[in-house]
């Protein structure tokens, strides 16, 4: 084609981008530029409507359910700048006449269970060890195995580091599990687990190690059968499926994956992590399964059972001691709700004397920390 | 545990669920059901905002640009019940007081470039081969590969159809391009395309192959370098890359599929197929390196330029005949902004001869066109 050939089929397709190519798209041109971020990481969020009533923002940097105001100018365009932010990864949402939506000019959304909302990545610092840097990247891949255990069909997530499809290396395993209301993207999405991996094994900083991220939730296939209008799991789905998660992931989700990937199939290989309810399946998992895995992280959770049977527990505690732990992990910030759960799985570590790391950070129950954990766990794997 | 332990740690866990488990999911708790689809196939969209001024609606199934308008209840939720659909996929969005948004009760958005909408599958019927159904399902994989053509570092994603990760056979591939605004994430989320494969495979109707689906911009490395205010392509950046994708598809992605997939690296394993840009990208690519491609798709494409040499186009088009190309299948809607494009495209292959099959739609520039394409084009390849 020559020069002016191209011009012609360029204004031809310029076109169809406004126009109509690839349809969405061309339906929400965006009229405005958010979030914009100023060289002091201040940070400004524009919407525009002539018409609403009232716009506001919360934000992952903000308390739980606070919302700031935007205002409106007189062209009909909202906006706020906040003061600057560190350095780090947050997400937000906009709530327009109260209808809470993610920002239409972000191309960045992310998913939390049922629900959205806008990626903000204030960038350098902190927030380098979350971003997509000029490093080697692994891949992520959505695959499908069969459970015997749960009689079910379902999906997970594989990070393989970089290399792994051209190599003939095998690799230790890290399993790391979401909390409730999240699924099998939770930790890649949210909590930016192939990225934070990517980067750390770049600077040499954590071993290459794959990493599955599975559904916890035990009645689900994936979250690719969440349909609107379909209802919370209750306390009785809950009890229906308890310990059946962890079975599944024993018994058909490890043999899955030291039968399909290079894989280094030991203890010594295998670590168990997880937040919240993920940490809690971590505890029943470690506990039920003592030597299947070699590394146990916990974030943000422990015994849930004010009234636990400790003796009980300590004897299962004294029992995955004997199979041999290299590293216990525990984690969890100073404003969780689930703060005195964790001090109870920290008293049966010290009444059992089972060798263990606990780090206690600012803040509570968030992605926010739990990011932060998995960036000081992951480098303590498999050495 | 035993079962009244249990429901202890139910009780807290289900707090921690409705409280904050999960950040994002609990600070929006759906507070109705949006999308309802009835067992006619009619459809209630609602949103609740007691202070909105006014809902509307976008759905694929409209008009481009066309608004319905929801009618606000007493209570403030805002409803509308829309005729029956055809089973099919569609998408939607709200506008709220203008602002576009996602409907916040539907949990499966779709992204296009750098938009959003939600998902409305209208199940049954047509829709079964674009749903997911209970048949063994691919493997979706993100994948970052070396353009030494592009000297960048560049982001795909690879579908291996069921069985590929356990087994020892080699493959055929199909090599699948997106339209402009879109990116590499588009013919899975957007076109379905693994779920397509999926069923199609399953009833026998396509042959068992592996699908990679490229970012067609050949000046971004991937869609996660989408960031807030970055401005649409222009005409210089078009034509400064013109020709360059198609040449990394050739020379960079085809070898490093072939290098590091059980794939069958013949010709006549080979597939091309592309919808709009990405057909045109599929002309290139296919005329500029005849005896690469066996399949050649084209998709609401053509030759955009009304005043192209078509002395030099039959040319080329004579030496790909040359070459020996088993299918050249070309299809656009009725109603399809490129139709005059299309149309000097059959014109070209009538003059030169080139066996090939035409399929015209209903419709216009559109992913039900495309979905359904592919529905039609997979099950010819390979055979």
């Amino acid at each position: 084609m020559t020069r002016n050939l191209l011009l012609i089929f360029l204004s031809i397709f310029l076109v169809g981008i406004t126009a109509q190519a690839q349809e969405i798209s061309a339906m929400q041109a965006p009229k405005v530029v958010s979030p914009e971020i100023a060289s002091d990481n201040s940070v400004s969020f524009r919407v525009f409507s002539p018409s609403a009533n009232a716009v506001t923002l919360n934000g992952s940097w903000m308390g739980y359910g606070e919302t700031l105001p935007l205002k409106k100018e007189e062209n009909g365009l909202w906006t706020v700048t906040i003061a600057p932010l560190n350095s780090s990864m947050y997400h937000y949402n906009f709530f327009i006449d109260g209808v809470s939506a993610i920002d239409p000019t972000n191309p960045e959304a992310l998913r939390d269970g049922t629900h959205y909302a806008s990626l903000l990545m204030v960038p350098g610092g902190a927030a380098k060890v979350y971003q997509l840097n000029e490093v080697p990247h692994g891949s992520l891949s959505k695959v499908w195995y069969q459970s015997p255990s749960l009689d079910s069909y379902r999906r997970m997530y594989v990070y393989t580091p970089p290399g792994y499809d051209s190599g003939k290396e095998t690799y230790p395993v890290l399993y790391l599990l979401h909390g409730a209301g999240g699924d099998e993207d939770a930790w890649s999405a949210l909590g930016r687990a192939n990225d934070i991996l990517d980067n750390l094994i770049a600077e040499g900083k954590a071993k290459p190690m794959i990493i599955v991220m599975t559904n916890g939730n035990a009645w689900q296939t994936s979250t690719l059968r969440n349909v609107p209008g379909t209802s919370a799991p209750t306390r009785e789905t809950y009890a229906k499926f308890h310990g059946q998660f962890e079975k599944s992931l024993v018994k058909d989700v490890v043999p899955y994956i030291e039968k399909n990937y290079r894989v280094k199939a030991t203890k010594e290989s295998r670590a168990l992590a997880g937040l919240s309810m993920g940490g809690a399946h971590t505890i029943t998992a470690s506990t039920e399964y003592p030597g299947t895995f070699g590394y146990i992280g916990v974030f943000s959770s422990g015994i849930f059972d004010p009234n636990a049977d400790m003796a009980e527990l300590e004897k299962k505690f004294t029992a995955l001691k004997a199979s041999g732990v290299t590293k216990y992990w525990v984690a969890c910030g100073k404003d969780d709700f689930l703060m005195e759960a964790n001090k109870r799985l920290l008293a049966v570590l010290d009444k059992t004397a089972f060798e263990h790391e606990y780090h206690e950070s600012e803040g509570g129950h968030t992605w926010a920390n739990w990011r932060d954990y998995l960036v000081i766990f992951a480098p303590q794997l498999f050495k």
